[in-house]
């Protein structure tokens, strides 16, 4: 059973732990994910490295949840795209949000900076696709899966393949800097993504 | 008017330029391209600086020039697609040759390692387009515009999106190993492509 704790302690470590992810994307944004140190966290959060240890199991597992706390709701587990009922609709809320946070230097430096490391390290690729990339595709995929049942999108269509549709495009565009990220691309995605797999 | 040389001359050239590209894409697959030094290429080819810089000006023009050198026929100039009249047919043949070439370890290691530093060095990232992507690019748009003109493109794509969507998936998929890089997908991106952008 776990220990009581008192409404002050547990206030401390929420203090704690939004000081500890705070800074490991700092700094992750800084120095890149290779030359960052678990002491380097704890030194910038003020708290001792016992304390990152004793929440997570590796520098790994801290960058990704200081990551993951910057995406909305994130924190309550489930991730969910909107449902109206109208893919279209749903899909250029989504991706207009996704380029607006891609626009925010505090967002977008240290997924950036993460990336790099992951082109050469394929050990951290495969950390970030498990633990980021597949529960945000899990999400997509279900309202896609709505969007089948509900006739809007071809039942027979692959899915990761829609999904690579609407985002390596977007993706490649923030990393390469090669053209403009806004709504109009964000938009002109989903119509092109819809007309290829609307189905007929 | 330019001095003509004897025929063992031009030889020990062609013999330097061929040692010094090939020197420089070792070293960028090896060491990346931000610890890359003229140095290390020139002792790695055998040749002094001096040679290396009067054909090159900088770091960046001759790694460019070693990567553009493993593109058959890119040192003629004029970079074409295949144009048969069958727009699907054509695209499906050069992507497929695309994912066969990312599946070589001595074409795609020193494009993964300039492609780390193009993410977080905007400059190299603009030179890395104007030299290397850009002229590639214009090349598939002219394959595009001449499906326009025979009625296997809708004449109002933007012909920068159909590139994305053809190419980011791939690139993507390489970069993040987050899939399998086959012939399967390359078919299956300019099938979706096609779907979207054929016209009515």
């Amino acid at each position: 059973m776990a220990q009581e704790k008192s409404p002050s302690t547990t206030r401390r470590s929420e203090r704690s732990r939004t000081a500890i992810l705070t800074a490991a994307r700092e700094l992750v944004s800084e120095v890149g994910y290779a030359k960052l140190t678990i002491e380097a966290i704890a030194a910038r959060a003020g708290v001792g490295k016992q304390t990152i240890y004793r929440w997570w199991p590796s520098k790994g597992a801290v960058v990704f949840d200081s990551i993951l706390s910057l995406s909305e709701g994130a924190d309550d587990g489930e991730i969910a795209l909107p449902d109206t009922g109208d893919l279209e609709a749903d899909l250029k809320t989504v991706l207009r949000a996704t380029v607006a946070e891609f626009a925010d230097p505090g967002f977008e430096a240290p997924i950036r900076a993460l990336h790099t490391e992951i082109i050469s390290d394929p050990e951290l690729a495969a950390a970030y696709r498990e633990k980021m990339e597949a529960p945000m595709r899990e999400a997509k995929k279900r309202r896609l899966r709505s969007a089948q049942d509900s006739g809007q999108l071809d039942p027979n269509a692959d899915l990761d393949l829609v999904l690579d549709f609407l985002y390596a495009p977007l993706t490649q565009r923030w990393l390469t800097r090669s053209g403009a990220l806004d709504e109009a691309f964000a938009d002109a995605l989903v119509d092109a993504t819809l007309r290829a797999f609307r189905g007929s």
